[in-house]
This record gives C-alpha cells, sequence and structure tokens, in this order.
C-alpha cells in the first residue's frame, strides 16, 4: 500500500464521469489543492466550476498543465495523441502524467510516439468504475472506493511515477493491481468491450423489429438491466473499438462460436445439452457473485 | 378495468417464485381464502406452508385442483401436458384455470390437446415479472405491482373466465393486456428469450476463457447487470427455448445479421457508422428508459 501523496495542483483533462469523480474523491479528502479543469466544452467547464469539482478553468492545455503536479487525462482514447504532444513540452520538471483510458496498448504505443522527456512520468492506468452516464453531473466521490484501478506501466516507466499513481487511486478507496498493457486489453474485451458490443448489438436488433413499440413495452427488469451499457457515451465506445480491435475481435469470435452452439441445440431441440448449457452458465455467473461478495 | 373476485379457495400448483407470489399478493390482500399448495418437491411446499404462503400441503393434482375455484399452474413449461390432463377431469364445474408460462403457442396447443370440458375455463396467462431467482424463498407480494400481466385467450375460452382472471391481476396490481398467443410469443422472444440466451452464450465464452479468473476479479457493475439474467433456472430456460423455439430462432438470426454488421465496421475501422451504430442504440435505449418511467 503506497502513501497517498498531496497533489498541489492537480490538472485534469477532461472533466467528465471519470475525471470529475477523481477530482471530487481528492478533494474531499484532501489529498490535492487546487483543480485546474482543461476541455474542449467551455460550458461543462462552467458545470464543474459551479459545482466545485474544479476550481480553475484553462482550456489551453499547456497553460492547463503549466504548474501542475499531476496531470490526469480523462478523454475518449481518439483525443489522446494530440494531447500527448501538447503536452510533452508545457509539463514541469517532476510533475506526473496518468490516465484513465478503456484499452492501454494503443495509449502506450501514443506515449511512445508523442511523449519525448515526459515518457519516464507517464503511467498508463484504467479505473473498473463508471457507470452508462457521462459528464460532470454523473460525477460522484465515491466512484472508485472498492473498485479495481488497474496500472500498466511499461519498461520506460519510472518505479517513483507508478508507485505515486498508486498511492493516489488507494488514496479515493482504490484496489491497485498492476499488469502489462496486452494483459489489460485481453482482459477488458472479455468482461467489459464485448458485453458493450452485445447490448448495442441486442438494441439494435429490437428496434429494427416491427414489432419494436411492443417489445419494449413488454420488456420487466431483466432487460432493463441487460441493456443498460447500451446507455454509455457512443464516442467512448467508438474509440475503444478502434483502440482494442484485436482483442475485441478475438472475444467476438469466441462468442460467435457459443451463440452457433446454442443456436444448434435450440434448432435440434436437444433438451439434455440445452439444460448442461445453461446449468453452466448459472454455475459460473453464480460462483462469480459470491467472489464479488469480497 | 375488471372487478376482483374473490376466491373462497386457491390451489396453487408450482409453488415458486411466480406462483408463491401470487398466493402472498391476493393473500394480502384479502383476495382468496385457502390456499392449497400442490407440486413435486416436499421440502419446498413445507417451507411455503411455514412462510405462511400456503395454507395446505396436497401433492395429489387430483386432489388439489378438487373444490378449487381457480387453479394458477406456475410449472415449468415441460410439466404442463401431464398437468393438464390430470386437471380436466377433477376440475369443479364453474372453477377456472390460468397458467404463468413465458410462452404461450405451445400451452395453448397443449391446452387442446389435453382439456376436454376444462378448455373453456383454461385461460393462458403470463405475468411480465420475476428475476433471476427461484423458489418460494424469493417470492414476494408486491412483485405483480405495476407490471404487465398478458393474457392470450383464444376463441375456446369463455369470455367470463377471461373477465375473471384478469381481475384476479389487476387486484394485484398488474396491468393487463391481451393478445394472440403467437403475438405473445414473438414480442417475449425478442425482450426476454433472447437476451437471456446472449447471456448465457457470454458466461460460456467467459468461462471457458484462460483468463477466467482474471476475467471475472476485473468485472465491474455493468458486468454484473448484464450477466444477472444467466442465473436464471436453466430447467425454465430448457423449457422455454423448447417451446418458443420457432420465434427464439428468428431472433437469434436477426441479432446474427446485427453482430455481424458491428463485427465488420470493428474489423474496418469504420469509425463513422460505428459511430452511428452505437448512438442509434443509445437513442433507442434513452427513449426507452422515459418510457419506461411512466
Amino acid at each position: 500500500m503506497q502513501q497517498a501523496m498531496f497533489i498541489g495542483q492537480l490538472t485534469v483533462i477532461g472533466v467528465g464521469l471519470i475525471g470529475g469523480s477523481l477530482a471530487r474523491a481528492l478533494k474531499e479528502r484532501g489529498l490535492c489543492g487546487r483543480v485546474t479543469g482543461c476541455g474542449r466544452n467551455r460550458a461543462n467547464l462552467e458545470r464543474a466550476l459551479r459545482m466545485g469539482v474544479i476550481d480553475v478553468i484553462e482550456q489551453d492545455v499547456s497553460n492547463a498543465v503549466k504548474g501542475a503536479d499531476l496531470v490526469v487525462i480523462a478523454v475518449p482514447l481518439g483525443a489522446m495523441p494530440a494531447l500527448l504532444r501538447q503536452i510533452d513540452n508545457a509539463l514541469a520538471t517532476g510533475a506526473i502524467v496518468t490516465d484513465v483510458g478503456s484499452a492501454k496498448n494503443s495509449v502506450v504505443a501514443q506515449a511512445r510516439e508523442n511523449l519525448g522527456r515526459a515518457l519516464a512520468a507517464f503511467v498508463p492506468g484504467h479505473p473498473i468504475a463508471g457507470s452508462e452516464q457521462s459528464g460532470v453531473e454523473a460525477s460522484r466521490a465515491d466512484l472508485f472506493a472498492g473498485r479495481c484501478t488497474i496500472l500498466t506501466p511499461v519498461e520506460e516507466t519510472a518505479r517513483e511515477a507508478v508507485d505515486k499513481v498508486c498511492g493516489l487511486w488507494e488514496g479515493v478507496g482504490a484496489m491497485v493491481s498492476e499488469m502489462s498493457p496486452q494483459e489489460h486489453d485481453k482482459v477488458l474485451a472479455a468482461t467489459s468491450h464485448l458485453p458493450h458490443i452485445l447490448a448495442y448489438a441486442l438494441m439494435h436488433t429490437l428496434m429494427h423489429s416491427e414489432d419494436r413499440e411492443k417489445i419494449f413495452r413488454y420488456s420487466a427488469g431483466g432487460f432493463r438491466d441487460f441493456t443498460r451499457i447500451a446507455s454509455s457515451d457512443p464516442v467512448m465506445w467508438r474509440d475503444i473499438c478502434l483502440a482494442n480491435r484485436d482483442a475485441l475481435l478475438a472475444m467476438l469470435e469466441k462468442f460467435d462460436l457459443d451463440l452457433e452452439r446454442i443456436s444448434a441445440l435450440i434448432r435440434e431441440g436437444d433438451d439434455e445439452e440445452m439444460l448442461k448449457f445453461f446449468s453452466c452458465a448459472k454455475e459460473a455467473r453464480d460462483h462469480f457473485i459470491v467472489k464479488e461478495g469480497r
């Protein structure tokens, strides 16, 4: 467990659900001083200022990171490369940079390409928390409490920087693990990216059905929960699909085989194998739920 | 809106989540007298008796329905044909029978085959409520409040019987609609049966991954909600797949096309079409959520 450092000047680029929640959590626990909010959407930054999530608005990236002890990049993955380029020169010596992107291989490659002297100070990270909502209005100081954050440092990353970012997340109640960017992307393709694609695809199937009015009218709680993640931000998910394409396509292929298998069992009316298929899945899910209780 | 009739003697065959909840709801609102519970599992019936969900245990079906004013059949679909045969002769004149099965075409066909004089008194029904839990322990008196119940009477069904069953459901707070068994099965294949199959298939894909320990460890709330329905009763779902095979396979085929389409967009890195795909799905889902607020 790392000692949480006090961050005199925190800069959050992208003050949405994740960036806003991190700022609120650090403020609430007295772990940071002044928070500068940076982003393209002026109205959103003003909302964040009114809410007390940030103390200062600075839309120029170079100005925003100047003098920062810690910079948190919390923008959709597609906006990363340009941002990294802008940050590199403006960053103060000793400053640390981290991000919260949902795919890490691509972020590491972009950091290597766009960061010079700041590369050692960049700690790729991903808090496994969120909701289908987005924007600073949805931010919460307790979003990370009891949740996992994965850091994926690479050989160029300074150990000291990793330790400080680890302390930061532990300071807001998260459980921090480290893994390689490759492993992260494989695991997240399975547990998060694939389910999102399935939920989005299901909404397509239903909204193009001739019975769609009735379908939605007669849906129950199970449907509501199942499709909740299809209300997530489309830009964020487009960027995740572009960034984690290979691992996601590999999972989609595996899923397709399982879907083909159960479709065949239904077609053939194979009651015994169907029962086995459903029983194994239920067992795995119930086992997982018990584990979740930790 | 139908006047709820008082049911002097209620017999529930299959005292699980649905049968148990209906008995509790009717009792709590003073809409029934004595409740006889019937089923194969003695321990479950004794639990229901101790919980006050039923007043009498009678495991012989003919004895259980003798003297009943209303019989509710709440067993997995596979157990229906034999039950209907047993009920037909034992039923008192004027008694009404209804069921709660999740597929209705097959139930209607079985009723026509197995019911003689009781066919006019049989009202096929389906409350759109439930949870991934099963058994009388999970039953709740308010399970149907504010939820839809669909009745699918056919030409042989007596109008008086339909009105009484309608009154029964409205009496426990449900909103009742009527549609044909065919339409019911198409709508439910889309809104309930397809999502369940996807959740079961996803659990298979993940549990057979080499990274499964990590996959489950790093899953978040979205995953928990998405897979909740994979904890549903496997016997019930095997029977639903057998009973609603054609409508379900038709939905699976449609879904497969949408999944192929989004997979192709991801493979090709088509950012514009991907964004459209996700945006449309989110819009439909958000629209549906607003409607749900009614």
